[in-house]
């Protein structure tokens, strides 16, 4: 392990993470909040332990796998441990635990959070507003943010955005990493601004616009009021709907697009991804209708925005949809395995990645009919490596045993079944909500810290993809 | 597909299923019941149909791999068919899907019940010891019966031995197999004598003794009492805790120790497997005394039981543990996925499975760290072919699929979501009892008919451990 590069790497990073909290700071100027000095005080020792880490020279400047994997899974810890301190200084969270669960749910994008309906509306706007913000540099990735802007000269980049990237494959837009990190970040951006001018636009607040699109854009799910979005008008609702799906799609699908491609970027996983969304919207809004005593109109109205948040992992709710009848329920706790599109911002395990799973299982069927067939996983007609495939399984059976582990974890508190398996599900596909206690109307407060440690560690390796949160308890990892 | 020789053994099999019917028939005889008629009129249509089938003379013996599927799927399902008529001709389960489910339960060794303790204690001795009879033929599998002592001469017997076997590899105990399904046998009927013999001495009388020993020999856990084994003496507990294990450990270890061969037939996956139930068992114990409320001489009567009770996945109850703490409960529905070793009689996904799951896990892990390093999966210092891991990882990804799409069909009726799931996981498994709805106290009556179709296909699907049931869905399969 180049410790060097690792801890220079980290001081980068709460550097910028410094420069990212100017954006609260900012807010709390302009509402002439007393916030303001809980922000101050952590930029100050953000740029003081960041300039100490970025003294060291190392002498290899290369990042290795080994190293790409342990920067990405530590930064992200560091990130969130330093930006949690502006919510205890505040007081607006005053335990750390809760404080740190809330930042890493916001980083990862989950939206699980320890405040209750009026916990989030008596938060200051700046506090609010950094919520938010953890969404938006959560969902794209902050390291691929340094990497597009900052001259890590000869670094192997590459393996830093494969570790960082969810999905099952990278690919480069472009040869060079850096314009591709820069392409990805310029399309996030134009997304998320015409989302806030469609917002305001249409009649919302200016900083719930551009708090929402933040939240939205990171698939992230944190709401400035209590209710999420229930209290909105249908429009807002609505364009907060086509914006989640818009997120959850690969952003190689927009640059193909602004290239004129229109089929290559109405790739396999794109379709496969609209298709669950039309098909789990039909079936939910049958099961309201005729289990739930819902009209058509009023499941019109909040399936399609309900099932757009749960499959994007944002998590925003209109309803309460823990009332929903059995099916319903059991669609959405299937979609949070689901998940978005790989490229995209959003979690889960990612469309590809269900269509590959699928496809080795049939291949699995095909081989014992005609035993000496040999027929090779493609996706989009491109042959899927042996590699890629070995480490897809490894993922699949990787999250189920942290997901049993995490459970046994978690039960030991005592609440329901439900309860707990739905927990560990939200949080390792970085939904938010879940059913029973941690329903839609509910939040995670209520759990020990011990319990919120496990949740922090679900969502990292939720959102990092499981091995770089794992890779961190190898002991060859920390060998010199 | 050859459909003379797959029609032809299903033949064979329905004659054996003849020849299995005589043992109720016989406890109907020796108890003076009516019921006598109904097992009578069953031998005499499975005779007739059976000899239809068993007049076509393929071309070709062999049994390649798509047959050897076809037929143990097949098998299966048209066992139990002829095995449900009974049920129905006492009327003692009068609905055909109820007792198809009760029969699919008994060969798959399962042990869920469409009865409540009253129906069990109100059915006749005869329908009583077919129950049973089901699960001991099942445990080990009908069709290794059959090559143990019909001559199917020239058939490529390995292939149906494979199809059936649980376990993710095949060792035969000596080159023939002929000769190793005997050996099987023959362990298989002196351990349950053993018990029987055990049980009786013990003050259970003959009856119950014959069936528990049946009963536990499949690790099945239907049982002669309305309160499974909750009234019978601590030695009658205990007995039954000891034989459980043992029939969930390889019965190749028994060869082995036979022979002398005291370190081979320990072998990691038992040693695994019995560190496991001393985890679970302290822990569990541990938990009642702390959170509920037991008495340190309670839990120490009731843990182990339990324990091995679910860990084999026969499901017999001495207690209600749908009451005790949360922790408990979802280690044993954990503990229902573990299962029992594999060439056990027992279910569930198998302990040397997850012992390979966990190690590619690592191996992944290892991998990031030092890309160059290529390293293979070992299980008792032999290195497991890449083509089994291959199989492995598809049937651990096939398992949550048919997992996550039963939850699906068995939420439409709209029970609660803990019930939904462990009523999957407990027929999948094949253990019997879940949570809730389903826990010990309770049964599977209350499921409408889709919903227990979806039982039948999950527990023939778990006992035949997934792709041979598959197969029969794949268009491949039934091509000429």
């Amino acid at each position: 392990m180049n410790f060097s590069i690792v801890i220079r790497t980290l001081g980068f990073l709460i550097l910028f993470e410094a420069l990212f909290l100017l954006v609260p700071l900012l807010t709390a100027t302009i509402f002439w909040e007393s916030t303001f000095f809980a922000y101050l005080i952590t930029i100050g020792i953000c740029l003081v332990v960041g300039f100490l880490c970025t003294r060291l020279k190392p002498k290899d400047l290369n990042i290795y796998s080994k190293e790409a994997f342990a920067i990405v899974a530590l930064g992200w810890i560091v990130m969130s441990l330093f930006g949690a301190l502006p919510f205890v200084f505040t007081q607006e969270i005053p335990s750390y635990i809760d404080a740190l669960f809330e930042t890493v749910s916001g980083f990862t994008t989950t939206g699980a959070s320890v405040l209750d309906g009026v916990g989030i509306e008596s938060m200051s706007r700046a506090s609010l507003t950094w919520r938010s913000f953890t969404h938006w540099l959560g969902g794209m990735g902050v390291l691929i943010f340094i990497m597009a802007f900052l001259p890590l000269s000869g670094a192997k980049n590459m393996n830093l955005m494969k570790a960082e990237s969810p999905g099952p494959q990278v690919s480069k837009i472009v040869p060079r990493v850096k314009e591709t990190a820069r392409i990805l970040y310029v399309i996030y951006t134009i997304l998320t601004l015409l989302q806030v001018v469609l917002l305001w636009t249409g009649g919302m607040p200016l900083f719930d616009s551009i708090n929402t699109a933040f939240a939205t854009a990171g698939t992230g799910g944190f709401a400035v009021k209590g209710d999420s979005m229930a209290s909105y008008s249908p429009y807002i609702q609505w364009v907060v709907t086509v914006f989640m799906l818009l997120f959850s799609i690969n952003f190689n699908s927009y640059f193909l697009l602004s290239k004129g491609k229109w089929k290559d970027a109405l790739n396999a996983e794109v379709r496969t991804f609209l298709i669950l969304v039309l098909v789990a919207v039909a079936i939910i809004v049958a099961n309201l209708c005729l289990q739930g005593g819902y009209t058509i109109v009023e499941a019109i109205n909040q399936v399609p925005f309900t099932v757009a948040a749960t499959i994007s992992t944002t998590g925003f709710a209109v309803v309460d949809f823990n009332l929903w009848p059995s099916l319903s329920k059991t669609i959405l706790v299937l979609l949070m395995f689901v998940g978005a599109c790989a490229g995209s911002t959003g979690g889960g395990m990612k469309v590809s990645r269900w269509m590959m799973f699928t496809k080795g299982a049939f291949n699995e069927i095909g081989r014992l009919v005609h035993p000496k067939q040999v027929k090779k996983i493609t996706l989009d007609k491109k042959v899927v490596e042996h590699e890629v495939v070995r480490y897809l399984n490894a993922y699949f059976i990787a999250f189920f045993m942290i997901l049993g582990f995490s459970l046994l974890l978690i039960s030991i508190e005592g609440h329901d079944f439900t309860t707990n398996f739905t927990a560990v599900v939200t949080t390792m596909n970085n939904v938010g909500p879940g059913l029973n206690l941690v329903g839609p109307s509910g939040n995670f407060a209520f759990f020990s810290n011990p319990s919120k440690i496990v949740f922090i560690f679900d969502m990292l390796a939720g959102r990092l993809e499981l091995f770089p949160m794992l890779v961190l308890f190898s002991p060859k990892t920390w060998k010199k």
